[in-house]
Formats: C-alpha cells, sequence, structure tokens
C-alpha cells in the first residue's frame, strides 16, 4: 500500500475530494495553514494499493492542473466617474504537491 | 524507528491519547475534518520504536474497536401526547485506519 | 527526496519557518494540538532532495535549540502592599522531533 500525501490550494480541495471519492477512495482532510503554494492550502492523505496508484494520480494531474480563471477584481477601481467598477481579472488557479510514500503496515479495526 | 498515522473518529481520540500517554508513548494529535470513517475525524501521528510497535498497534485494535453504544436521541420524537420524548438509540462507535510507516531518520533536538 | 515532519513549538514555528523559507525551502504547516513536548505544538511538512538534507537538519538544529529565555510572569504574584508586581522568570524554550521519511515518488502537477 501507498500514503499519498496531497498538498493543494483549497479552492481546488474540494472538487479533488469529490472527484476521489466517487472513485472509491477515501481521503483525510488535514487543516493547513500556509504552504508550498501559497497561503490557503489544504493536505489531503489518500491510502490507495499499489495498483491503483496510476488511476490516483491520474485523477490529481485531471483535477489539480494549473489554469486560468476569469474572476470579478475583488477590490474594484474607481472609474472617471468615482463609481466603483468591477472588473473581470485572470488568474491562475490549481497546482498541487504530491508525495508517494511506501506503507510498511496497513490496518483497519 | 516507525511513525503510526492513526485516522480515528472524534470521540474516540481523547480516550486512545490518554491510554497511548500513560504507556509512555508521545502523541500528536493533527486537527481534521472529514476523513475516512465519516465526518468529525482526528489524525494521529506517534513515532515509536520497532520494538514497541506490537504493544502500540495492541492499545489501538483495544481503544478502536467498533462497538456498539446506546445514547438518548438527540432529535426526539414527539409522543402520542404532543411532548417530545427522548429515546435511546444504538450507534457503532470506533474504528480506526492505520497506517505504519518507516523512519529513515529520527532526532530530537 | 525525503519528506521532513518537524513537530515544534508554536512559538518557535515562526522563526523556524522564516529560516526554511529564506533558504529556498517551502514548508506546509499543519495545525496542531497538543503533542511531544506539550500543548501548543506545531506540525511541518518540508520536501526536500536528499543532497540537501544535511542543511534542512542543521536549520532545524539551530533554530530549534533548546535555550533560557527570560520571560515577564504572566501571573504576577501580589506583593505584601496587596499590589500585583510582575516579575521575570526564566523557561525554557525550543526543541523539537523530528522524522525522515523516504519518499518513493514526488511530483508537482
Ligand atoms: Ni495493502
Ligand atoms: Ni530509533
Ligand atoms: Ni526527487
Amino acid at each position: 500500500m501507498k500514503l499519498v500525501i496531497v498538498i493543494v490550494q483549497d479552492d481546488v480541495a474540494l472538487d479533488l475530494i469529490d472527484s476521489l471519492t466517487e472513485s472509491g477512495y477515501r481521503v483525510t482532510k488535514l487543516a493547513t495553514t500556509g504552504g508550498f503554494l501559497k497561503s490557503g492550502n489544504t493536505t489531503l492523505l489518500i491510502g490507495v494499493e499499489k495498483e491503483k496508484l496510476e488511476e490516483v494520480l491520474a485523477i490529481l494531474k485531471e483535477e489539480c492542473k494549473t489554469r486560468k480563471q476569469v474572476v470579478t477584481s475583488p477590490s474594484p477601481v474607481a472609474g472617471s466617474t468615482g463609481v466603483y467598477v468591477p472588473y473581470p481579472v485572470e488568474i491562475e488557479i490549481g497546482g498541487a504537491t504530491v508525495f508517494v510514500l511506501d506503507v510498511d503496515q496497513h490496518l483497519k479495526i
């Protein structure tokens, strides 16, 4: 068995957990602050049999791939009329750091 | 040395930590949300010398074994008189997921 | 690659994270309660290439070494006049428990 430790941005974590759970994997979510990428990260633990590891890594690659997202600017800039005008900005989301560890023994009690 | 990672229900965690501490083991409790069993789980880290591993696993099996517990229903049902009557229900508590990892190096600073 | 798990007192963690980050290491901070030393501990995860492990351990030894610190007593004792008089006390801070684990695979997505 392998233990997969995944560090992802909080806003990617929920979709990732859904996707892993739907595929039958059990995920433990650790509260995390700060981190490898920027603040607002989540650490997940996933125990997986060796023969399923590639499938889990494929899900991680799909769900965590870096992509651009258009969001409405959270701090809108004042227009010439003095009225605050929200405007769309493109940000990058996704990315993950993954460690796969060998499990010496595992048991379900 | 081995690193034992244990995921248990929150309501089992305190007794388990007591029991491990009384037996001389040091336990680190990580805040956890969601998880392998159902929501409200706790993840524990226990560093243990190889020759003590069986003792730690025996404590885990004893403290985390699944058992039935009678609790008073938290959402009482209205009786025929319109009065809410709490009633006992049997729930299952316990269970744990355990990963034992090899430790390459360990040090106390 | 190695995964270094460090458990330190909260009041040492921030300086340690600064020091590791300035040296170019990425650190993930897990929320921790209770623990190996006394309550108020933080668990850090640091992924590090084998050839950098000694440098990371040297930073840990430097930042986490046990030392005495003079603090003003947080619960001042009443003097003979009935006035509460804060007074300096010497406490021991620092200390860390470190586990180094082999990483079977690691990836950045
Ligand atoms: Ni197995
Ligand atoms: Ni040892
Ligand atoms: Ni590497």
